[in-house]
Parts: C-alpha cells; sequence; structure tokens
C-alpha cells in the first residue's frame, strides 16, 4: 500500500490508549500481554465473515512509534508528563501476532487475530488493529455475498466515489478482490496491488457532445481495444441503438465491445440490448448494470435471467450498506501468565490464547485454548504466527493467495451459511477446557458479590 | 490535514475519467464545463443534511495532478497512448469552485459545489470531489442529529475504532466537530484539528491489576487531574462503589471525576451512579455513557431524564449506521457556453450554473440558475466563490466558525426538519427560469424518439 493511504503515527489511537500505556510504563506493567481480535455477533444477514486487513496491520506495527511532534503534543496538550513521553519515545511493536490468513471464512466469537506483547505495546495498537480489520472483513464480507448472487458474473467494484474517504476506496478495492471481484475502477488500488482496471464513460461524456452518436464515435474511435457506451443517457433504445450503428460503422471487434445501463429496469433493458446485439450480428458484445446495485438486486437479476455480463457494484458494497461495521472487539485475554475474563453485561469475554481447529467435513470448528492438544483429523489450526518479535515471519501470503483461499472456502461453506437471506452461520463449539476455565474466572473473579454471584460468562 | 491522510495522485480516480480527459484532450474540448455536486434524495431519516468536506476538496484540488509513475502505469497498463500521457502531464486543476460554506444545512437538489473549468479538468476531480464531500456531509449530517438529541450534554467522539480506515477516523472526528461534537478521542485530529481530546480507560486496564480497585488506585494516581472509571468490568454498583472509595480516599476533586457506564442499562445505571456520587459528597462528579449509542438512543436516555453528562458516541455516528452513504452525483450542467442536461430514469438532472437563495425568514429556498437576478430581502445566497483559477480565494473559514455557521443554521431549522423520525425536510423551490429552461432542453433533446417524447425532467 502506498504510504499516501497510510497514517503511521502513534496518534492515531485514542487517548485512552496512551494514557493507559503511560501508566502501564510508570509502574513497570511490561508483562506479556495477550489480546484477541474477534466479531461478538455477526449482523443479522450474514452467515460468515471474511477475514481482511492483516496486510495493513502488519505494516502499520511494523512502523509503530511516537516522534518527537508526537510526544511534544501528549506533553503539551494532553496531561503527559516528561517522564511519560520520555518512556512513550522508545515504545515499538515488538510482539508477536497469531492471526487467520486473510480470506478466511470466520464466525462470531473466533479470533480473527492474537496479539502477545509487553503489555504497553499490545494497548498501544488497540485502535490501529480494530480499525483496519473490521473495516476490511466487513467489506470483504459484503462483496463475497455479490460473489455469492451472481457466481458467474464478471464483478468490478465501482464503489470509489463514494467511500469513506480516499483510503477506503482503496481498501474495498483490495477488500472485494480478495472476495472474488475480477476488477475495479478505482485507478490507485489498481495500479499498488495489480488489478485489473476498467473504465466505461460517463453521462457527461455524452453531454459534452452535441449528440449522443457523435459521443459514441469518438469515444469509439479512441479506444478502440475497449469500448463500453453507456447507453442511457437520454432515451435507453436510442442508446443501443446508437451504439451498435457506431459499432458496425467502426468496425469495432465485437469481442471488445460492451454497454452499459445505469438506470431504469435493468431487466427488461437488458433483454432488449441482447436482441438488439444479437440482432445486429454482435453477439459477443457484452452487457453491463450498474447504478445502486447489492447482493439482493443481482441476486434478482440473476434469478429473472437477465442477460447481464458484467455488474459495476458501488456504494452499497464499497460501505456494506445494510452493515456498515461489525461488533468488533479487542479484549485482553491473558497478563502476566494468567488468564483474564471481562463479564460486563451483553459483552462478556472468553478468558485465555485461543486456536480454533476447523473441520470442513463435519462442518464444525472447535474454540479452544492455545495450550490444548491438537484434536485429530480432520481438524485444521487456523490461527498461524505472522509475526515475531515485530517482525513478519517467512509466512507470506499475497492477495492472489488470499482470494483463492476465500474461495477454497466459500466452495466447502454449505449452502445454510451461504444464504442471503436468513443464513444460519457454522457452529463454532467451545472445548470443554475453554468452558471450565471461563467457568472457574467468572466464579473467582466475584468473590464479594453476594446475590450477584452467578455465571455471567460467555458460554 | 496532515499528508499522511490524504492521497493526492491523479490516479485516486475512477478510470473513466482518465479515459474522458484523454478523449476531450486529444478533441480540443478544452471550453468551460460547469459540474454541480449535489445529493438526488436526503436518506428517509434525514430532514436536511449538513454540508461538509469543501476544505478538503480545496487542498486535493490545490495539489491535483499526474506524476512519473502515474504516467508510466497509465500507459503501460490502462492502454493510453505517449500522447494521452504527454496532455495528461500538463494537467493541473486551473478552475473556478463555488461552494456553500461548510457547516450549511441543505436538502436535496441543492448545489454543494460547483466546479468551472476546462472540461478534461473538471471531469477528472470527480471522484475526488465526490468522494470528499458524501462522506464528510453524511457524518456531519448524523453527528447534527445526536447533538439535536441531547443539545445540553457534553459529546465525544468515539469512533476511531470503526471508522472505515484512518483517514475516515479524521474526517470523522472533524465532521462530528462541526455538527456540534465536544471533543473527540482520536489524538491525531485532536492535534491537527486543535480539538479537545478525551481518554477515560478501557476495561483492559481494569483487568490487567489484581483487582478493581487496585486499577482505580493505580489511574488515579497517575491522572488526578481527569480521573474517568469505567465501572462495569465485573459488576457496575460495585464498580461505582469502588470509583467512590478511591476518589475519597485520594482526596480527587470532584469537578475532575467521571465514571464511564458502557453495558447493559444506562438510565437506570446512571440514576444509581447519581444516587451513589451525591450521598457521597461527589455532587460535582460526571456521569459518561458509551456503547453502541446513536441519536435514537440518546433520545431515549435524555427522554427516561437519565442523569447522563456526557455520551461517547461511535460506531453508529462514525459509519453513519442508518444511512452509510449519500445519494450524491457529480453532473454536467453547462458546457461551451451551453446548458446541458440528462434524462436517464429517476436521475434526470437540472440544466445549468446555480445559486440557491435562501429565507429562513419564509423558510424557504429557491433554486435559480446563476445568471438570474437575485430576488429581494430576505433572500440570501449559499454559493460563494472559494476558489479561481485554481487559487483559494480570501474566503477562509476554520472549522471553528464553520461550526457556528452550523450552529447558527440548526437554531433557525424548523422543529420538522430537525425531527429524528419521519422529518419533513425545508422546501425547496425551482425558479421559473430554472423550470422553462429544463423543459426547452428536455424537448429539445428528444427530437427522434416519438413516443418517449414525453418530459422526464426532474421538476
Amino acid at each position: 500500500m502506498s504510504d499516501l493511504h497510510r497514517a503511521t503515527g502513534g496518534l492515531c489511537t485514542d487517548l485512552y490508549e496512551i494514557r493507559m500505556a503511560a501508566s502501564y510504563l510508570r509502574r513497570g506493567m511490561t508483562a506479556p500481554a495477550t489480546f484477541s481480535l474477534f466479531v461478538r455477533r455477526l449482523p443479522p444477514a450474514r452467515g460468515f465473515l471474511v477475514a481482511a486487513g492483516l496486510e495493513s496491520c502488519l505494516g502499520l506495527l511494523t512502523g509503530f512509534g511516537f516522534d518527537g511532534e508526537d510526544l511534544a503534543f501528549l506533553r503539551r496538550e494532553c496531561g503527559f508528563t516528561a517522564a511519560d513521553t520520555e518512556a512513550l519515545a522508545g515504545v515499538r511493536f515488538t510482539g508477536d501476532v497469531r492471526a487467520v490468513p486473510e480470506g478466511t471464512i470466520v464466525s462470531a466469537d473466533e479470533p480473527l487475530l492474537e496479539v502477545t506483547a509487553p503489555l504497553p505495546e499490545a494497548q498501544l495498537v488497540e485502535t490501529l488493529l480494530l480499525n483496519q480489520i473490521t473495516f476490511a472483513t466487513t467489506i470483504a464480507s459484503k462483496a463475497a455475498r455479490c460473489r455469492l448472487a451472481a457466481p458467474d458474473a464478471t464483478l468490478v467494484d465501482f464503489a470509489a466515489r463514494r467511500t469513506h474517504g480516499l483510503e477506503a476506496a482503496f481498501t474495498v478495492a483490495r477488500s472485494s478482490a480478495l472476495a472474488g471481484f475480477d476488477a475495479t475502477s478505482y485507478v490507485e488500488a489498481a495500479r499498488e496491488l495489480g488489478l485489473t482496471a476498467v473504465g466505461t464513460m460517463a453521462h457527461s461524456y455524452v453531454q459534452a457532445f452535441p449528440s449522443e452518436l457523435e459521443a459514441f464515435s469518438a469515444f469509439a474511435e479512441d479506444f478502440p481495444a475497449q469500448t463500453v457506451f453507456l447507453v442511457d443517457t437520454y432515451d435507453t433504445t436510442d442508446g443501443i441503438s446508437h451504439a451498435i450503428e457506431v459499432a458496425r460503422s467502426g468496425g469495432l471487434p465485437p469481442d471488445r465491445l460492451g454497454l452499459r445501463l445505469d438506470s431504469g429496469d435493468l431487466a427488461t433493458q437488458a433483454h432488449t440490448a441482447r436482441r438488439m446485439l444479437d440482432a445486429a450480428g454482435l453477439g459477443e458484445a457484452r452487457i453491463m448494470a450498474s447504478g445502486g446495485l447489492d447482493e439482493y438486486a443481482v441476486a434478482d437479476l440473476v434469478a429473472s435471467r437477465a442477460p447481464i455480463d458484467l455488474y459495476g457494484i458501488g456504494t452499497r458494497m464499497g460501505v456494506s450498506w445494510d452493515a456498515p461495521s461489525l461488533d468488533s472487539a479487542y479484549k485482553l485475554v491473558a497478563y502476566d501468565g494468567r488468564p483474564v475474563l471481562k463479564l460486563s453485561a451483553g459483552k462478556a469475554t472468553a478468558p485465555g490464547a485461543k486456536q480454533v481447529y476447523r473441520s470442513w467435513e463435519e462442518q464444525v470448528d472447535l474454540l479452544c485454548l492455545d495450550t490444548e492438544q491438537v484434536p485429530p483429523d480432520p481438524f485444521e489450526p487456523l490461527l498461524e504466527t505472522v509475526m515475531t518479535g515485530g517482525r513478519r515471519t517467512a509466512v507470506a501470503r499475497d492477495l492472489k493467495s488470499a482470494r483463492q483461499h476465500f474461495a477454497g472456502g466459500l466452495r466447502r461453506l454449505p449452502a445454510s451459511a451461504r444464504a442471503l437471506s436468513e443464513p444460519e452461520p457454522r457452529q463454532v463449539t467451545w472445548s470443554p477446557a475453554l468452558r471450565a476455565l471461563t467457568r472457574r474466572l467468572t466464579e473467582e473473579s466475584r468473590p464479594t458479590t453476594g446475590p450477584h454471584n452467578h455465571a455471567r460468562g460467555s458460554e
């Protein structure tokens, strides 16, 4: 990712992280802490999540630290002492990170990532990690649903104009590529990530010429190798006729030709366009639909057998319209060798560093303590070590391999979890040891509460 | 805004913008074009929008251009010729921009911004402008609703951990400050924008100590000047007791003391906390609520007279949960002195450069052609010139003045538009001249359509 897209400063965090870290540093509380990043509950319409965002997290962790200006600001405006800022000046991320590979299909409660590092470091990076993982996973999960809606169509990310900023446009291009999109309109992401960039024409192009026919002629002349005509600026049927006229008179190769429909009844128009193209001997020309699409609209178009070859999917995927974030958490699960838990109403967390063992055959995941014995075949561990002592391990997975990893998981996901409406997530079973530890700590942490002393663990 | 947060490259756009610009440049179509940026429809629950994002747009326009690497990529991967990239190399933004000031309350159809520039330039910046204005306006509009829900409370932006990236965290802090928030937890934004940074403690801090009491004692010792205890890690009533015990034994000044409630029944807990604090002689200590709040939850708490002084509002504001984007458009309305329009079904646009004249007294806005005579008092124009020839004009409005501008508008907004549920937006009336021009162009642009030749303008 380009530096332009990234804020690496130590101030890119919530103030409380720095206050807590300063307090820990004052008190020498620098023993190893393990934090677990997971999603508490899936949004109603989601049967699974697609893990994403790890790559940018590892980049941010590698560059983490405070510079002189950061420290001066903290001292001047935020009430930190000279001793605090001196201690913070030395902080780098020197910890270990275990994570599921990008593209892994996960459910609620399953750690996407676990950090083990001296407590101040592990605390300071909370906001960064939650921010990057939550957003990228939100989008990858939404994009995967678009892929499910149209398994055989070409999907293009059209979201850049209405994502939450330009960094978001980049992340959306990357997360949607990871989850099965074929191309993006966002050029910066195409360059940085080696994606296919796709560009057609806007209504303004048509309007800038005296007539639609003249606009199409000019565009065909300038881009004969890939010509997609937007045909709905004035009247769609006229637009299709004009496109066909220009394609034939200009001798455009039909297999490099396309029509884009961006408004109105897309199914009916696609049938009309297909008929007119075929009648004109342009059977290889392709039809693209865009304009407010999401997985539901695409599924409806596919169900109606609309002859649409490409879908340009923008805002509703790029902001994950029906679930624009996830109920993610980054929770302390162990400190100084001691597993810990939290009991807050509705937000209780399970203690201890964890591992997830998955069986696709039995369609079940086991949520275990990391110290437990590995369950027998066919269970496979999901979390792998991606950083030790602040340095990335040899485990390198590029976007292409993450994409393949996702596609493999999606194929094995049961239909009930893949459903776009009322899906049923795969089962996640807590190991007996994790249940027992949760129960024990829940009881121990409430020695004085009397009538409140009932277990509120997450079991 | 820090460079770290910003991508200024010419490739931060949709490919089609560059394709169209290259085509215009080949053809010498560099006459002045005017594009209008507006929102077509308000989301269902919105009675008004709060314009935001202009400042970052002006920064991006000032730095707009392609560097050598950009051009090499376009030539190598995107099918542009050497002549194209040579022409693109010379492109800077040299146009004029008129815009409503940040913090202006606007409705559907009203231009937030109009660009007049040589056609290729005006086209190339479309994605940038839409991206920045749409997002910032979405968030400012959502944050304004939180302000309406609790007119007298202190509101703190807690969104950074789940915004759509770190640039988004910055924009959310800025847009919410503009729309009446008092502080932010996001340190980078506080530094860049001179906002008040607020930080409490997380559950992990409490968990890292052997007991809650020890955690609170340590925090009070380290941050006596501003001490907010998070009291729900284990049992909230116990937590409140522990906080009171530490505050009294440590002699903390009650007016610098606070309790934060982050889960469960916030209203009941706030009443309990208030009672316990008052009984302990800590009447000046303040109570903060957080945890999944939005304007609806805050309005309910206010209606129930929960004694909450501060609200930490995070994800649901920071992603604008119920309407995470806007139906924004950037449409060509004039080229080379000729007004133009588009008729696409459901997306028709009105022609010509525009001005909006507002009367707060009559609670009506007039949408006019920019060339029309200024209506008499009490109407005031909303759009002002903020850039000429690619340079910013002397019209400088900082965040503070934008915030005052917003507050002034909010006070004058009728209750019907301010309602959180089923609001009624203020009336926007098209001038007779704009109606007439729209009608004429609609008829002219459909000379050949026969049965389709009915007006589909936006009137």
